[in-house]
C-alpha cells in the first residue's frame, strides 16, 4: 500500500486520533515524586499482600461465613493486623443464620448410568440424606424456564444452561449468573422437584461453582446446585439422545438462625482526627468449597499492604481505615452491618478489591466529577502501573455500596477478570492462582490511591528516628 | 554481520549441517499418492474417531474394569464395531479381581483445621467409614521415604511429595511415578498408618490423580490416596510452620475376587487370511473418576477409525485386527489375556495408542532395522503430518508389550504429552479436553500405518460397485 493511500485511510477511519493536536490537551500533571518512589517500592518489593494472603489462606483456609472458620479467620485477622502496628484493631460482630452444605452428590440413573460432580448453591434447600430422583427438563436460559408452563416443570429437575465467556472487566457475570440468582426462586414457583444450573464460570475443570442465591416472592426452599461446565455438557449430549434423563440428587444442607459473624476494623490513624477518612476493604470471609485466595483474601491483603506502606512512609492527614468484611458472600452482610454503624461518618472516599488479584488494567471515581484536579493526579501516578481512567465507571463492591449509597466518594480499581471466573467460588480458588507480580502491581495501585488522597505523609516517630 | 563471518560461525558452530551435501543423502522416497490420498482425508474429514470418543464417553462414561459400567462398555463397543462392518466382533472374557472405592475425605486436624482433595489409589487399602488418624510424616522422594529408619514412620501417615514437570515425551510419569508405585508398599512394610502422596500429575485443580498400585514383596495393605497438587502444595506449607500436623483420612474401598473383564476385538478380514496381520489398539476401560476421554477412549477411536478407513478403501492383503483390550488400568490384564491366546500368532506389526489426542509428533518402529525400505516409506509419508522419525524409541504400550514380548515387530507413534499428565487418572479426564483437528492427525498418521503396512488395498465389493 502506497503512503499518502494509508494516511488517506487512517484519516477516514480514526478520525479522533487524526485531529488530536497538543494544543487542545489538557494540561500536563507531573506526579509527586515521594509518591512515584511509595509506588515503585510497592511494584517492586511488597511483601506484606502476599504474607497475608499465603497466611490466611494456610492458616485458616476455608472460612465460611459465620461458622467456627470464619470466627478463626477473625482471630487470625486481629493477630496480624496488630502485629502489623494497626490501630483501634477491633472485631464489630453482628448475627445472621448460617448455611452449612453436608453430603453432596447427582448421578444419572437412565438411560445412561454415571455420576456428575455437583455442588448446593448457598442457602439450598435440603435433599436429605435419601436424596431425590426425577426427570431433567432442559432451558437455555431463565427466561426459557420463565416463559415455560408449569406443567412442563412440576415434579421434575430443572437444568438451566447459559454461554457465559470469559470478559475482562467480568460483564458477563451480570446476566449469566442469572439461572443462579433467580432460576431456583422461578422453579421452585413452578412446583419443581429441584434445579441444577451449569456452573456459573468459564474453565472446563471438574469443579462445580457455587454462590449465592434467595429463594424470593414467597418460593419454599428446594435443592439447588450446580453442576461442573464439563458435566453441564455431558448432561446436555444425553438429552441431545432424546431419551428421558433421570436424576437422583442428593443435596444435603442445613441452616440455623441466630449465628454470629462480624468486621474487623483497624486504622493508620490521621494526624486530623477530624479530616474525612480514607475507607478501604475487601471481605474476610470465602465460600467453603476452597480456601478464597482469589475470592477474597488477596483482596483484604491488598488493602491492608497498601495502608501498611503509607503507615511504614509516615502519619497521613487522613485517617485510614482498613475494614475486613464478614459474610459478603451470603448477601454482603458485614457490608450492610458496617454502613449501619458507621455510614453516616465523613468519608473522603472509599474503595474495594474483591476481584482477583490480577492487575489493575483502569480505574474510575466520582472524583473524576466532584474533584477533577485530584482525579488527574490520580490518573497520572498510576499510568506507569499501565493502568487506564475510564469516565463510565461506576462504584463497585458488595461491601462498600451501603457506604457509598449514604453518600461516600467512591473509587473503582478495577482487575483484569479474564480468569476470574475460572476459579470463583469453585474448589480451584487456592493459593497457586495468586500472580505475586500482579499482587504486587494491585498494591502498588492503591499505595498510590492512598498516598494521594491521604491529605499529605509527614514523617512519624520512626521516621524522624531513622534521620 | 558481513555474509563471510557468518558463514565461517555456521561452519564452526553446526559442522553436521555445514558438511550434508545432496550426494550424501539417502536415496529419495517417493510416496504413493493413494496412501497420500488415504492420509489427507483422515486428516480433513474423520468423523470416525470423534464420534467413537464422544459416544463412549458420553453413554457409557466411567468404565472401571470389572465392573458393570466396563460391562456396558464391552457391549456398547461390540454394537459400535459391528455397525461399522467390522468383522468378527466378539469379547474374549477373562477373571480378575474388582476394586471399587466408597466414601473418600481427607482433613486436617491440626494445627489448621480444613479438608483437603483426595482420592484413593487403586487397591488401596480401606480405612473403613470411621478413617483413621494420624500425624503427617513428609518425604520429598520415595528413595527419602526408604532411607527413614521405621520409627520414623511407625503409626503415621507418610506423605510423599515430587517435582513432576510437564514434558512432551512424557518422561517424567517414570521417574515420579515412583510415589504411587512403590510408596505404598514402602510405606506398609515400615510400619505406617497410611499413606497419601503428591499426585502424579502437572496441573494445579483441586483434583487428584488416581492409579494404581500393589502391595508387594508381603506388604500389608494400607490406606493409599493422591492428594490434589494444590492441597500437596497447602499440606507442605502447613508443614512448614513446625508444628505437628494431625490428619483424618477416610478412604474406604472393597475388593472382591472372580469378577469379570474383556477384549473386544474386530477385525477388516485380509486377501490372504494366512498373512501376518496388523495388530491395533487401546484399552476400553477406564479410571472412574471421569469418563476417560484421552485415557483411552481417544485411543480406542483412533485405531478403529483408521482400520475403517483401510475398509472403506477396499480389501487390504493382511488382515487388520482391532483390540479394545479390557483392564488395562489396574495393571494390564487384558493385554495379558490376550498374548496367552493370541500372542503366538503371526504378526506384520503391533502398535497401540494410550497417550491422549494429541498430535503425535514422532515414531520409532522395529522396522527401522528389520525392513529399512518400508519404515524409509513410513518416514515419508509421516513427515507430511509433522511427524519425525526417533532412532532411540521403545515399543510403547501396556497393552502390547506381551505380545511384542512374544515376537510380534512393534511400532510406536508418541503422542505429544505436554498437557497429558494435567488431566491423566484425574477426574479432568473428559471429552472437553479433546482437539478434534489434533484428533484426525492421529487417524491420518494410523491411517498411512496401516496402508503401507497393509501388504496392498484392492478394490473390494463396495469399491467395485461405486465405479
Amino acid at each position: 500500500m502506497k503512503a499518502p493511500l494509508l494516511a488517506a485511510l487512517l484519516l477516514a477511519t480514526a478520525p479522533a486520533l487524526a485531529q488530536t493536536s497538543i494544543t487542545t490537551l489538557p494540561p500536563p500533571v507531573a506526579v509527586d515524586p515521594k509518591i512515584a518512589a511509595l509506588r515503585d517500592a510497592a511494584l517492586e518489593n511488597d511483601q506484606y499482600a502476599w504474607d497475608i494472603t499465603e497466611g490466611l489462606t494456610t492458616e485458616v483456609g476455608q472460612r465460611l461465613a459465620a461458622t467456627d472458620a470464619e470466627a478463626r479467620a477473625r482471630d487470625w485477622a486481629v493477630r496480624r493486623l496488630t502485629a502489623m502496628g494497626f490501630a483501634n484493631v477491633h472485631v464489630e460482630p453482628f448475627t445472621m443464620p448460617v448455611w452449612t452444605r453436608g453430603a453432596e452428590s447427582a448421578e444419572i440413573v437412565s438411560p445412561f448410568p454415571q455420576k456428575l460432580a455437583v455442588a448446593a448453591l448457598g442457602y439450598s434447600g435440603s435433599t436429605g440424606p435419601a436424596g431425590v430422583t426425577g426427570e431433567i427438563v432442559y432451558f437455555d436460559s431463565v427466561d426459557a424456564l420463565r416463559l415455560a408452563p408449569d406443567s412442563a416443570v412440576q415434579g421434575k429437575i430443572v437444568f438451566i444452561d447459559h454461554r457465559m465467556m470469559p470478559a475482562q472487566d467480568g460483564s458477563g457475570y451480570g446476566q449469566f449468573g442469572a439461572p443462579r440468582r433467580q432460576g431456583p426462586t422461578i422453579a421452585s414457583k413452578k412446583g419443581a422437584l429441584a434445579i441444577v444450573i451449569r456452573s456459573i464460570g468459564t474453565d472446563h475443570h471438574r469443579n462445580p461453582h457455587t454462590g449465592v442465591q434467595y429463594f424470593t416472592d414467597g418460593a419454599s426452599p428446594i435443592p439447588a446446585g450446580a453442576l461442573s461446565i464439563p458435566d453441564s455438557e455431558q448432561l446436555i449430549r444425553i438429552l441431545k439422545r432424546g431419551q428421558p434423563v433421570v436424576m437422583h440428587l442428593t443435596l444435603v444442607s442445613q441452616r440455623s438462625e441466630g449465628a454470629q459473624s462480624g468486621n474487623v476494623i483497624a486504622e493508620v490513624p490521621g494526624r486530623d482526627p477530624k479530616a474525612p477518612i480514607l475507607l478501604v476493604g475487601g471481605h474476610l470471609d470465602s465460600w467453603d468449597l476452597a480456601t478464597g485466595a482469589i475470592d477474597d483474601a488477596s483482596g483484604v491483603a491488598i488493602m491492608a499492604a497498601a495502608a501498611k506502606r503509607i503507615m511504614d512512609a509516615g502519619r497521613p492527614l487522613r485517617t485510614i481505615r482498613v475494614v475486613w468484611f464478614g459474610a459478603e458472600e451470603p448477601g454482603g452482610l458485614g457490608g450492610k452491618a458496617y454502613a449501619a454503624a458507621h455510614g453516616k461518618e465523613s468519608y473522603a472516599i472509599a474503595g474495594e478489591s474483591d476481584f482477583g488479584a490480577d492487575r489493575v488494567w483502569r480505574f474510575s471515581s466520582q472524583l473524576s466529577k466532584s474533584d477533577p484536579a485530584t482525579f488527574a493526579a490520580l490518573v497520572a501516578a498510576l499510568a506507569p502501573l499501565g493502568i487506564t481512567k475510564n469516565d463510565k465507571g461506576d462504584a463497585d463492591g458488595t461491601d462498600i455500596d451501603p457506604t457509598v449509597e449514604l453518600g461516600a466518594p467512591w473509587i473503582s480499581l478495577n482487575q483484569d477478570g479474564t480468569r476470574y471466573f475460572d476459579w470463583h467460588h469453585s474448589p480451584d480458588d487456592t493459593l497457586d492462582k495468586i500472580d505475586p507480580a500482579q499482587l504486587r502491581q494491585n498494591v502498588a495501585a492503591w499505595t498510590t490511591v492512598l498516598a494521594i488522597l491521604s491529605g499529605g505523609i509527614e514523617p512519624g516517630p520512626k521516621q524522624q528516628k531513622r534521620r
